[in-house]
């Protein structure tokens, strides 16, 4: 700390100074959380370099010949116990040396773009790796001793050599040669792999890493005598230059063990943010049941991260593929990058490229986009549900499906023409048109079936999002309403006003409601006697709607919740009409009664898969003696 | 950068620095992924300020009044942007500002204890808080200006005034008078926040964030004229000074909505490594459906993190309670914690401190032990999975529950008792026990009903985790096996080499076989006709126990496998000794064979909650015009 006295009485003006031996071991230890992140700082120095060398060359500020292998080497020796990484770039003399390596944080990447801005008129920066000049320290998280040896691409600067023990001296010097035993450009950093470090002298384990963050790096990467990367990977390509089949290779070379994808978006933006990558939409299987981190996010072609969130809209998070960005700030608090934006700029134009892609799909092939749709369809509903931007534009290419009915398979329709397909018949008499649907073709097939005998549509909304899906379309749609296809009668379900006919007297409706809440005799059935057509079932169990829906909805979020906890509350409603009823009625004998209605009962708790644990037993071998 | 002339040729020794101007803005950033953190090291520091004021009073080197109120204060001003955190601690002079302040990375606290470590002749280090002197630094995250006003505990020291807007530079001079107004030892810092950090300019989140870091701050920390912490919460505390509504009051503490723990466990240990805390044993309903998230981790009473993954067993990590150690290495990397020696041996601590609590539970109170065993179960099983050493322990203490039989009610039995409770009956022609399970007490009442005919004990197996244990159990037991209820005929699932005889002719039962394969008409079924006593079902489908509890194993990881991808097989087992079946045989209506042959088929689907769809509507149709 140094003060110089002020002109203010007594205030003094001072440097706030860092401690160099007090700070040297947290950045060494705590700046990145992940060890093995050394080698890709390294390696991201020497790509660094040898494109500083190609950018020289272009500027004709280097004439040397740059050979024709300007690569990069990794190599390791498991007795010397070392890892050597180096390259055939700009290299560095004593000087460099001192003046990038030893003051920590001057980053040479920034006075090397600021050099050469007026040179092209505007800079490459894609081109140069280096953020700020911790990066190489990484290497003391892995090593206990480092050493550099240099050699500048100015013929005139001589070998050098500089070694640190991690402790804040060095040496620095001349030296004879380089790792290799000659005497070219380029730079060697040595590093003596610490006790607690040696897991990294492992082949497996540095093949691993290097294909982790370096399988796109734009120099070649060799290591173990082959190239591990692909330096021109397809986002850095014009999509008018590459076929569908480069974009399916791409796919497979990212996840070599997924099925084909769907399709894909190619983003390429240069303003306001600078952004490209490929985005895939995946076959989906089982809802929500896959890893959410398949989107990977590289700035300059170097792997930063799989963990995109607050990049990509949360809707899309299912989505796989490959964004580069320079512009995304990288190691900052995650509340800093959630206000962050350009990263508020690139998750909307993200979100507008999927809606405008999708649209495309389906308009230039409505029967190709149908197909594909039991997969797309998570993320429509999911964006719909999330962001109203998306919901404008997804409302025209959303589809619904219906259910199969007599031989007529399942088809699929726009929120127009389903509105249009069903207004005739299903329309109440508060003019609401009433939508029913089933989430288990399966289980509610009963209740499917009886709906169709009636000449209604039924649609499938068998997916974990449909509870939130359809609970948002009666929000945004007017005059719409869903209802389950078990959660009434269907008289009741689309109320039209029309009652049908009661065979049964006054007297007769209260005497058979009083003989099933004795025989039942329980209490929290809702019992009522129905006038129903005589072809539908003695007795149908419902579910009220409300409730039902706001379970489902609060069971996908997996947390205890008020609806969550609620008990279901059934209603059995007795067909006044149907023949069994008046059977019912005439037995005299009042054992045979009951056994009818319980009998009746059983049958409808079948229907709605609820005759388990010992009434099935009894009602099995009820069945069986009967045979 | 200095070098100096070295004796070998050429080389040069030298120092590393610190580019200050560079790294200045990194730290402020990058050092913290959480902005919020500013006020848990400001507080932290005034803790700090506070209780090394009280350790001088204690060796008699501060003979001031400590006043009554040894408080921290936090107050913050929407008009004027600023939030102070004052204390009335040790405060600072001109001259220990700049050496404290000025200089980053000098760490106050370690030249604190070095000097008074001889005093006492051992230095009390939980009272001291600071770590390194980065934390004050962390004020620039939201601060555009800081200023530090100080009086030190030394009455010749003036009053002193401190202010940095950022930038490397800083001002100081001295100053009338404290924030207060008044001249009393102490400090304050004051912040004025950056446009950017608004958001901490409002009383919840400052709230919010005292709370959250500083609930058991050890001075009380006063925030809106309200003291917001428990300066001694009870892991500080002898547990012989504890009594039970202690443990479960502070429970409350923390978890506000939780129900009563079921019991818990005070740690203490000094050597080798240093750490107190209390872990509770929830109550757990739906089995993994919970957070994970909720034991806390403290470092000398200041909240760290509730990510406690490698610090605590992942078999524990569904724990609650708080930890204290100041042993566990902070901000580090994963790999890093994973293979520290501390944190290994506080992990296999706690491991031993569960099993022994357990243990003494089971041997104290077995009536409430196995009261409590639905929620202990899950804990003890996953411990048994995943560490060796636990189930050493656990196997005399690990409970298994039978499903309740024709009004005897469920019990629960260790493993010896269980074996010694099935032997005799359940034991197998090649001498190994079988022990029969359900893991659906509803879904596979038949079968379970048709084991206790038999005399034998059925196991409920239920809980998610059940399928790994039962394998586990399978690999530890000698001559064990477990098989569901419903795997095989009972015959088979235990086979004792008695054959039940058959009353069809060899001839009559190829004719059957021949009748249900073709009236059946489904390759997949495989059907065999078996001799089974005349009261078991005519009609009888299993599932082989290996692919499905393979098929149970993969579906609780969630992820695709091998087995969870292979069909379900089932075998149809035909009771050639019910009289059903001779009567099938000896119908000669053909149609009227095929309907027996279909709907005892149909009665044994619905037993094995298979009869579904349009086979079940239709089922239910044909049952309802038959009454």
């Amino acid at each position: 700390m140094e003060a110089v006295q002020n002109e203010k009485e007594g205030t003094k003006r001072g440097q706030i100074s860092i401690h160099t031996e007090n700070i040297f071991p947290i950045i060494k230890k705590f700046l990145y959380s992940d060890h093995e992140i050394f080698l890709r700082e390294l390696v991201s120095n020497a790509v660094d370099a040898t494109q500083k060398l190609k950018k020289l060359a272009s500027y004709g500020e280097y004439n040397g010949e740059l050979g024709d292998d300007l690569k990069v080497t990794v190599a390791f020796d498991k007795e010397a116990k070392t890892i050597t990484i180096s390259d055939r770039g700009i290299g560095m003399s004593a000087d460099e040396i001192q003046k990038y390596i030893n003051q920590i944080a001057f980053s040479g990447a920034t006075e090397f773009i600021e050099k050469y801005k007026d040179k092209s008129g505007q800079v490459d920066e894609k081109a140069i790796i280096g953020h700020f000049g911790l990066g190489f320290y990484s290497a003391f998280m892995v090593a206990k001793e480092v050493e550099i040896i240099s050699k500048s691409y100015r013929d005139e600067e001589p070998i050098s050599r500089w070694v640190c023990d991690g402790s804040t001296e060095f040496e620095i010097g001349p030296a004879e040669s380089r790792v290799s035993g000659g005497t070219e450009r380029g730079t060697d950093v040595v590093l003596h792999i610490a006790e607690d470090s040696e897991e990294f002298l492992d082949e497996y384990r540095l093949r691993g890493i290097l294909e982790k963050y370096g399988k796109f790096l734009p120099i070649p990467i060799e290591f173990d005598g082959k190239v591990v990367n692909n330096t021109t990977p397809i986002w850095t390509k014009a999509p008018s230059d590459l076929t569908d089949d480069d974009y399916k290779n791409f796919y497979r070379e990212l996840y070599p063990m997924s099925e084909e994808p769907l399709f894909w978006i190619h983003l390429n933006v240069d303003y306001p943010f600078n952004l490209t990558g490929v985005l895939y939409f995946p076959k989906l299987k089982d809802g929500f049941q896959f890893k959410r981190e398949k989107i990977q996010l590289y700035s300059r072609q170097v792997f930063i991260t799989d963990e995109v969130k607050d990049v990509v809209p949360d809707f899309l998070m299912l989505l796989h593929g490959v964004i580069d960005s320079p512009d995304i700030p990288l190691n900052v608090s995650r509340s800093f990058l959630q206000t962050d934006s350009n990263v508020k700029k690139i998750n909307s134009y993200i979100t507008r490229k999927v809606a405008d892609k999708l649209n495309d799909l389906f308009k230039a092939d409505r029967a190709a986009y149908e197909a594909k749709f039991d997969d797309i369809g998570l993320f429509v509903k999911y964006g719909i549900l999330s962001d109203d931007k998306f919901y404008e534009k997804a409302k025209d290419f959303v589809l619904l499906k219906n259910t199969e009915a007599n031989g007529t398979p399942s088809r699929y329709f726009t929120l127009n023409e389903y509105r249009e397909h069903v207004q005739a018949n299903q329309t109440d008499k508060s003019e609401t048109v009433v939508m029913l649907y089933a989430t288990n073709a399966q289980q509610q097939h009963g209740y499917i079936e009886s709906a169709h005998r009636r000449g209604y549509d039924v649609l499938l909304m068998d997916t974990q999002i449909d509870a939130h899906f359809i609970n948002a379309l009666e929000y945004k749609l007017e005059k719409t309403s869903f209802k389950r296809v078990d959660a009434d009668t269907l008289d009741k379900l689309i109320d039209k006003g029309l009652n049908t006919e009661s065979v049964l007297s006054e007297e007769d409706r209260t005497k058979l409601k009083d003989l099933f809440e004795q025989t039942l005799d329980n209490k929290s059935l809702a019992i009522s006697i129905e006038s129903m057509p005589a072809d539908e079932l003695p007795v149908t169990i419902t579910m009220p709607e409300f409730i039902r829906r706001m379970k489902d909805m609060s069971a996908l979020s997996g947390e205890q919740s008020f609806y969550g906890s609620l008990p279901v509350s059934y209603n059995v409603a007795v067909n006044a009409n149907h023949p069994l009823t008046s059977k019912i009625l005439s037995t005299t004998d009042a054992e045979a009664q009951k056994t009818l209605v319980k009998q009746v009962y059983d049958l409808a708790l079948l229907s709605q898969n609820m005759l388990t644990g010992a009434d099935l037993t009894a009602f099995v071998r009820r069945s069986v003696a009967q045979l």
